[in-house]
């Protein structure tokens, strides 16, 4: 190894490494609006400043973004409006974008600033995104549960005031502040501006408005705008990382209780034991994202959301925020697993008598909402070319067949828990849907929810992310199914025995 | 890009390197009473010894370690003796200081040795530090449960050895072992010296200490010297590394389960999100920790201890040992959320009627012994110091809003929970405290014990530390908890009717 | 600093790096088959090839891995066949290996392929290790599962289809579909070749094997040429790291069920937050594996299988894939903990009222199929070797006393909790063996199976691995498994009222 050579290696890696800096800090500006908020906010608030600097947004304008090819091009919109289109996406960039709109807009040191940005501020630059997202069913999160009867009279017997009634418990409504800090703490709280007040600072006496359901970040969202999500629900809040949005830590935020526990039954399957032992070695910041190079296993993004090519730069699949595109059924059952609704909101299903579910209560889907199952497999097959880029043909397929018996046994295993339900009501040992009464508020109602909510829930997250055993049966699984089967046996003959 | 300009850079590096290797590693000797004990363990020990030789200890010495400027300074005490001041803190430092404290000090080699290093051993370095950590409940977690009466009939029931009665389970107390094992492992254990005993070793006979309790790491461990805690429970042995406290798996050894699920939720909140996915490019080492710079999100030890700094090197919070100090309220309930109790001894606790418990029955404070709702509020502003670094003002108080209302609607279905259980007592069909009964021993009273120990605890853990939905609802949380009072109601419904 | 010093540094750094890739990367071949294999898959299945790009296998022939010296050998087969022994170990020498012996071996574009790689494949090189495993408990999970009448009957009421029948459920034996998602993802199903079948594909028509019951990575498969085990079930396919293997993350996969915690526990146990604070930082790759140097804390492979050696380069546990080697007892009771079966055979064993479990209905050990006591302390010593590289005698020694105390105690509990259930029996409130009945198929039945299964086991894997007070009393652990004890007195109570 001669002296020249050595030199020449570093000289190379150095202008590797300055020729990385100079494509990714390009000459952008900084607007006099963002920097006259950093001036302040840098002091008073390191954390947001010194994260934000960490982000692309920090460093690159549109006008380079757009530059980009197709396939490694971050942002979507054609046009972006010249006066933001030289700058870097800064404070002002977008805390005072579309200032009419947003109803939490107020004066603060000369500038129009609303606190909540929303995806329709987000899409000026990212707006076949934001579209793609608006079919999502997760941004009907809000609406889907607030505005469906059968879900809020769950809703009320989890979350609200129990009193104690003659011989029973009488739920009342929760308060919006536990609403705000329970189910909507993921689907997403309705911000609504309470007026202004004013709060003497650090720098004098300013004016701030007064938000109802404020801090939120639930996928579903009602913004101050009117629209509907949170783009920083997973793009989180200032660096907006895609390195973070690609880990299944961010999914995780909301898919990991017994109803939904994808991250947990992620993390004991195989694919997530790969990426909890290599995946720290791994690129997740490359745009488009190359199977086997960048990652050896799929995170939660690979399989549902990002643009992935293969070794020679082909597409094995479009990016897309609107999930559902990958997804045939949806398996998270209420109270049955079904082929995915045909809009994302889903308060206009009823089912054949009346009520707002995906099936009848013998599990019958209710068709007229939801995709064919030819639609279903074309999903699948969306889904599947991932699945392709690492296993067989017949492994895939036998996979997809192996999730098909699961989907069967489990819905079957609650056809049979709501017959025992059924018996129970019909014979009067629990109030059920008679004289309006709600068919959550007993004890033995809620083993029946268990049942599908957690239980048949878990088994098909189980099946579908190959988590195998012990989510699907020990932790949450069959186990516990069969048992809440047994218990509404044995509870139903104790009454029986009662009532001799 | 020239040669000279590379070289330059190069020599940059390479003397910032050099300097850094040399400001850490100082002249420190090794004392010869550790080079004896090295010469030995670093063969029969392998793994302490190498563990030891990554600590800051193995080539730091006190003096130079006290010659660093304020906020800085990783040791707090004024004057340390002469004889350790010189030298790196090694085996024999810290084993056999203060012999003639330790009841477990032997003869070894010619040293007196102590096994069980305490906090007062720490002390001499770290004063502060172990004053602080004193008034911190966590040190008086063996007494407060060993000498509470009531806690101590709780332990007994889930820990003790169950026989058949008549007609009812019997507990005898759990012996030594198994309360070790349990419990105890977290809320530390007492040692003490039971004798000692000659054993054959690799290097001849020897004589070694026999310690009951031993091995134990619990925070509020009752040493050999009379001291009570461990610092190792969170510095582990034998590196003690700052990193390994600060990350938030050191505090998941004890808060992890359903009665204190911190780590869950922490791990599903946003600040866990980020942490997880962008945590290892951090810097956990430095001293003070400057938010934004060091770390983009919280741990745990951000928010509850460390001394944190904004980039203009301002004070955000100082360092704390004595964790209530940013604590208002304490919502680990038992059996109700209330304010901090005013003294780490909570044996001295008595409510209205005369229980050693912090709340009545139905959930009035029992004032004299808790702080007052003025105190929470300035203990919570400290708090809140840290938050106002990333989030704004109004973010900040409505969170704060929210914790409260999660608080007052716990409390309330526990209120109403413990009226459920008191009319089953009341009506005989559970022993209670009647009698000298256990209100801890019968299925339905335990049914109620989840109530508030497991539900109602982690509805208010996913709610202080934005674990949102998932574990304040469907894991663990009012999901189950208003599933419980239907289940109260329905036992007593039963018993009704079968002594009707 | 001169600058010549700079650069004899430089090239120092540069030529170890070289020496360190060329070591790695020696002259091996791939093969005329193999790269014929590459060919096509590098663009159909990338994920896999780029995968294996980056194994060991890709890089060295069985030659030249063959010359490492005794302890950092990593295969063990003393003579390799002539025709693989050049070539580095690509798609072919796996895929084509011994194709008569496949039932699954097919015409693949001129090459007889199989699908499943066996043990009996790996053994070629790795014999010592197939061998081992051949001796491991967990080789023939399939069997002890499949040809357990008792674990038959549990598994089908566990997984089968409930029905109605009169006054109670009947469980149907679930399909194989749900059996191989369900027990058999982890305990391995039984593959079998049902025939062949044409396929169109992108490059024309090729015949394809069809088997039932693949895919499935179970540690019990029992593979297409009769052999059981599966290498990749820790060893993940194509890259085969024993980086992996050796991170806790592979034995979660299975063991992380309330059944079998052990990744839970460990992961909230001392050793578990110094693996999850420093890991990232350690050396999981060289062979042997030095304690303390590559490793600060025990990972699941350290303490169960890995050689490892002190500083001095003395061995201090030899490498064991028959990870019993250093188990005393089995703490996963079904429905006892009990001295280690002595065949990985245990459909053998019968107790003494001919049922086939190691113990008796009170616990008695069926000492005829198990270990004797002396042999478990054997097998202790060998275990214990590992903690001895950090841990004091004492330290050790009354931790496995401990553990002792845990076993004593939770069998106690499970004998009372088997009184219960057998009065239960007795009585005829549950129907139990007799009329050749189920002991698992109603809710009380399945309560009493929750306390050994669940509960029992939970808490000895805590004590185990030192999980401490969470794991082992109020998650699955102590205080559910006295409340389940209650439970069943409580039950006993209200049928006993019923029928008087």
């Amino acid at each position: 190894m001669q002296r020249k050579g050595l030199i020449r290696v570093s000289i190379m890696l150095f202008v590797l490494t300055f020729i990385h800096i100079t494509v990714y800090a390009d000459a952008g500006q900084i607007s006099d609006d963002t920097q006259e908020c950093l001036d302040c906010h840098a002091i008073y608030h390191p954390g947001i400043v010194q994260d934000w600097k960490k982000s692309r947004h920090a460093v690159t304008t549109p006008k380079t973004a757009g530059k980009a090819k197709a396939l490694s091009r971050r942002i979507s919109s054609e046009r972006i409006p010249g006066n933001l289109k030289n700058n870097i996406v800064g404070c002002a960039e977008c805390h005072s974008l579309k200032a009419r709109d947003h109803a939490d807009t107020f004066e603060h040191n000369g500038h129009e600033i609303h606190v909540v940005v929303s995806p329709n501020d987000c899409a000026v630059c990212h707006s076949v995104e934001q579209e793609q997202f608006s079919m999502n069913i997760m941004s009907m999160a809000e609406k889907n549960l607030t505005e469906n009867s059968l879900y809020q009279d769950l809703q009320k017997n989890i979350l609200g005031t129990a009193r104690l009634g003659k011989n029973h418990l009488e739920f009342m409504p929760a308060d919006d502040l536990n609403r705000a800090d329970a189910c909507y703490h993921c689907h997403g709280t309705r911000l609504q501006v309470k007026g202004f007040k004013e709060r003497e600072t650090d720098v004098g006496e300013l004016t701030f408005p007064i938000i109802d359901g404020w801090p939120n970040q639930g996928v579903g969202r009602v913004n101050t705008d009117g629209s509907r999500g949170t783009c920083s629900a997973c793009h989180s809040r200032h660096q907006f990382s895609i390195e973070t949005a690609r880990k299944p830590y961010t999914c995780k935020q909301c898919h990991s209780g017994p109803d939904v526990p994808a991250f947990k039954v992620y993390s004991a399957s195989k694919h997530g034991n790969i990426f909890n032992s290599q995946g720290q070695k791994w690129n997740y910041s490359s745009v488009p994202w190359e199977i086997g190079k960048d990652f050896k296993a799929p995170t939660c993004a690979v399989c549902h959301i990002s643009l992935t090519i293969n070794s020679d730069g082909e597409v094995i699949n479009e990016r897309t925020h609107q999930m559902s595109n990958r997804l045939g059924m949806r398996i998270f059952g209420l109270i049955y697993a079904h082929p995915q609704p045909k809009s994302p909101d889903t308060t206009i299903i009823r089912n054949t008598i009346g009520l707002p579910l995906p099936t009848d209560l013998d599990g019958k889907p209710s068709a007229d909402y939801l995709i064919s199952f030819e639609q279903v497999e074309i999903r699948r097959e969306a889904m599947q070319k991932t699945c392709l880029a690492c296993h067989s043909n017949s492994w895939v397929k036998n996979y997809f067949k192996r999730l098909d018996g699961n989907i069967a046994a489990s819905n079957d295993a609650i056809r049979t828990a709501t017959q025992q339900m059924q018996t129970i009501w019909h014979k009067g040992y629990a109030r059920g849907l008679s004289n309006k009464g709600s068919i959550f508020d007993e004890y033995i109602e809620r083993r029946w929810s268990d049942a599908w909510l957690l239980y048949a829930n878990s088994i098909r997250f189980s099946s579908a992310m190959a988590g195998g055993g012990d989510y699907g049966v020990f932790e949450n699984g069959r186990y516990h199914l069969s048992k809440t089967l047994m218990e509404l046996q044995d509870w139903l003959d104790t009454r029986e025995q009662l009532n001799k």
